[in-house]
């Protein structure tokens, strides 16, 4: 059936949406939500059906067509193009293999991440898989798979120089800003460290959000490629680079639903590193009441995976357990996170210990595991990096490279409140999940000067009416509502 | 936020979608595919947010409805109404422990099939309930607490009289149409039998569409009750009635997905008997290679649950396994169906004789389940209301009460093929899904007059040179097509 174009600039983000008038719909014998190929010149794209019954939306004869498929098609409004039906997409029975709890191979495993990059999975199928995956989880072999299809469909980025170091934290700590603290060390110490960062998703501030405050960190691949000629070392925002964009389509069905699978995670994480070429790796993983992962058997199956991936992919890899009781520095949020990097690269006295110990202990694993320090002296060498001011002095070439941002970002927000103890004692409790959410409810990301800062830590010692955290914002409103429905004793527990 | 409705003539036939332009979505700090409430004077609805750049689409400032959204907020172009960010649907949390494995409570379904019927689910919740609910199997319990959620969620039916009838076949048989000679011999009986039945999903025929070619199926529910009044007995399309509307929008989501789960089903079954008030129920279990039951174990096993269910909706039960190698009438397809059943009412000697035998002994099962004949002498009964032209007459009235079809549906359509025999010997197998795609790629159920005609049946000896099938179509276009792709050969095994 040949159907002539109507432009209609609805801008969907996901699928592929048409719409046909009701009466071409019983002709083709297409219901809402099935899937129509649509051919223009050498353009073939598959699309959802949505109908219409009112001609003014569309006429019978035509077909309506939203942005991202116009484009696709590079279909004019007027043109016409040829509608057929199709079967299903050849993903459908896979998913339904993993439905059925059987083991996918890798060829499954691309062909149904090819036609979820391809736009070409309705919502409910996207779902469906997701949700089979999750609850038959994947084999080690099945991540290695998911993981290398995810790549092969996104962009690679290749250096001629090894090693390429890597650092990664899996989350869920607020304040656990180390990768600004350790690129700049490793690249100091002359080795290449191309390091990707998210954005928050559920979090305060992610890296990237961090970092902006300072530089630009949406580099693509070959501003990214410049910067490391320059400097060694880059810290950019991963979405800029399209490396593993069906990793986005996934977590965005996974988010919603408030799936998180394991499987799923290596592979995104261990995709990512892949991608840019990294050959040495070290991982974090908090653990602790407030980390993602609670316990030490479950951080010890989780390396183990980790470690197969890895070995599969040639990446050579460290884990390290580390504390996850309560944040790391002092702020949470992107300025006020970024207030206590820059202290620490300057070597001022008030910058916070616990960060500062972390990302050294980090950096000097890294530079034993590349061989450019002996085994036990890379802490020495990294803390050395650091007091000389040659991080700080890489730290600032790399913000040259990459664009520095207006220093407004780094402004904390005008408006706020602290909270004092109410009694003598020692710290020896302190919710990170509720301190994340007042830093959200404050502003934070998207408020970069909003969030919240800790003048305590677990095991210190505090006064009745000293202060034990501020909340900031950058507007009163946001400020009010951050604190009104808390309930600020459950936050610091002092005994 | 305050916004201004922009009326968008687009049926979307499932979740409510709105559009924003992206700088108003920006400020709300939603997504595409998040959720917002609608609030226009009492009125306040859920719906789905896809996103634009252009102005011409949705200004900043409006918000764009798509038609049912429109109707249900009855909010006129221009007219303002209020947004609001809402947390995920009280569903997802319920969907979250499914896929973690646990039973729901009736509580729980019925919050869910709430929520999906006031289409407040994206199409990404309802994949995941449905895809969790088929990889951890419902549970007895779990299907009775979804039937009763589905049953109060739609319209319901009642009536004062006693005992309330009702027949059913789980399907998978071709030109098993049973229905429209049972219900006429129990009516005749004197006894009430309020039968809706379902259109084709996948077969070349429902029984609503077989009767369509007789009668007029799609009656509302008064008009259903006028019938009753008149006749006793009823036969219309279930689809017209809203009895358990959850269950079409589950059955949109399985279909596509390929998922056919034994819980939904027996759900989605009892679901319909139970809202129309049925007291009594003959279930008929088609067992064999060609229907949806292959083997006596799993037979077996579905009895005992259907009768579970039947005890807790105070439903009495018969099930009953019957043959389920092939075809029982002659006809495959609307109009050839209804030939079948014409010539079975009036007694006509070339009615095919599996049909007319198993009617009357489900006929018989039921009129002793309602203690109308004897233990043992229901099916000389049934067979006695048939001969005697009874049932005809019951029938002819019937018809008159739902009213009369177009003469024109009854037509047989004029382009055929017949397939003979090659060789001499005894039917041994007869594919009856082969037989199926040909009917429906002949045109059925849609062209009434499009199908396929058996002339032998299992164990029939036959010459070479005698006919097997004749295929109908109405078009000489699709006739071709119905049997080109097809190995003749693979159809009928003669031996």
């Amino acid at each position: 059936m040949l159907l002539r174009v109507k432009r209609l600039d609805i801008h969907t983000g996901g699928p592929f949406i048409s719409i046909l008038h009701a009466r071409d719909a019983e002709q083709l014998d297409v219901h809402y939500g099935d899937r129509i190929l649509i051919s223009h010149n050498n353009h073939k794209e598959i699309a959802v059906v949505d109908i219409t019954h009112h001609k003014k939306t569309v006429q019978p004869g035509s077909i309506g067509l939203m942005e991202e498929l116009q484009a696709k098609l590079n279909a004019r409004h007027g043109a016409k193009v040829r509608i057929s039906i199709i079967p299903h997409a050849e993903s459908t029975i896979i998913i339904g293999k993993k439905m059925a709890g059987r083991r996918l191979s890798s060829q499954e495993f691309l062909t149904v991440v090819q036609e979820i990059v391809r736009n070409r999975l309705t919502e409910a199928e996207l779902a469906a898989f997701v949700t089979a995956c999750f609850i038959h989880e994947l084999s080690d072999d099945e991540v290695v798979s998911l993981c290398k299809a995810m790549v092969l469909t996104g962009e690679r980025i290749t250096f001629r120089r090894r090693p390429v170091m890597d650092v990664h934290c899996i989350g869920g700590i607020p304040g656990n800003r180390t990768t600004p603290i350790i690129v700049p060390i490793i690249a100091a110490a002359g080795l290449l460290i191309p390091k990707t960062s998210s954005r928050a998703i559920t979090s305060p501030s992610g890296t990237a959000d961090t970092l902006e405050t300072i530089m630009d960190v949406s580099l693509g691949i070959n501003r990214l490629k410049k910067a490391i000629e320059k400097t060694n070392g880059a810290m950019v925002w991963g979405g800029a680079l399209n490396l593993a964009p069906a990793d986005d389509r996934i977590i965005r069905i996974e988010h919603p639903l408030n799936i998180d699978a394991e499987g799923q995670m290596i592979a995104s994480v261990m995709a990512k590193k892949y991608a840019v070429g990294s050959t040495h790796l070290l991982l974090d993983i908090p653990v602790g009441g407030m980390a993602k992962v609670k316990s030490p058997s479950a951080a010890l199956r989780l390396k183990r995976r980790f470690e197969y991936v890895g070995r599969r992919l040639g990446i050579k890899m460290r884990i390290i357990f580390t504390e996850g009781e309560e944040p790391i520095g002092n702020g949470i949020g992107p300025a006020l996170e970024a207030q206590d990097i820059l202290k620490i690269m300057k070597n001022d006295k008030t910058a916070p210990v616990y960060l500062k110990e972390k990302s050294l202990k980090m950096a000097g694993i890294m530079l034993e595991m590349a061989g450019k320090a002996k085994i036990g002296s890379g802490y020495k060498m990294a803390a050395e990096i650091l007091s000389s001011g040659r991080a700080l002095k890489k730290f600032n070439q790399m913000v040259e490279a990459q664009g520095r941002a207006p220093k407004s970002r780094l402004k904390i927000g005008k408006y706020k409140t602290t909270i004092f103890s109410k009694r003598n004692g020692k710290v020896s409790w302190i919710n990170a999940r509720i301190l994340s959410q007042i830093a959200k409810a404050a502003g934070a990301p998207k408020d970069y000067g909003a969030g919240v800062y800790l003048h305590q830590h677990l095991k210190d010692m505090v006064q009745k009416g000293q202060p034990l955290f501020t909340v900031y914002a950058e507007n009163s409103e946001k400020l009010k509502h951050s604190i009104a429905n808390e309930q600020l004793d459950l936050i610091f527990r002092i005994t």
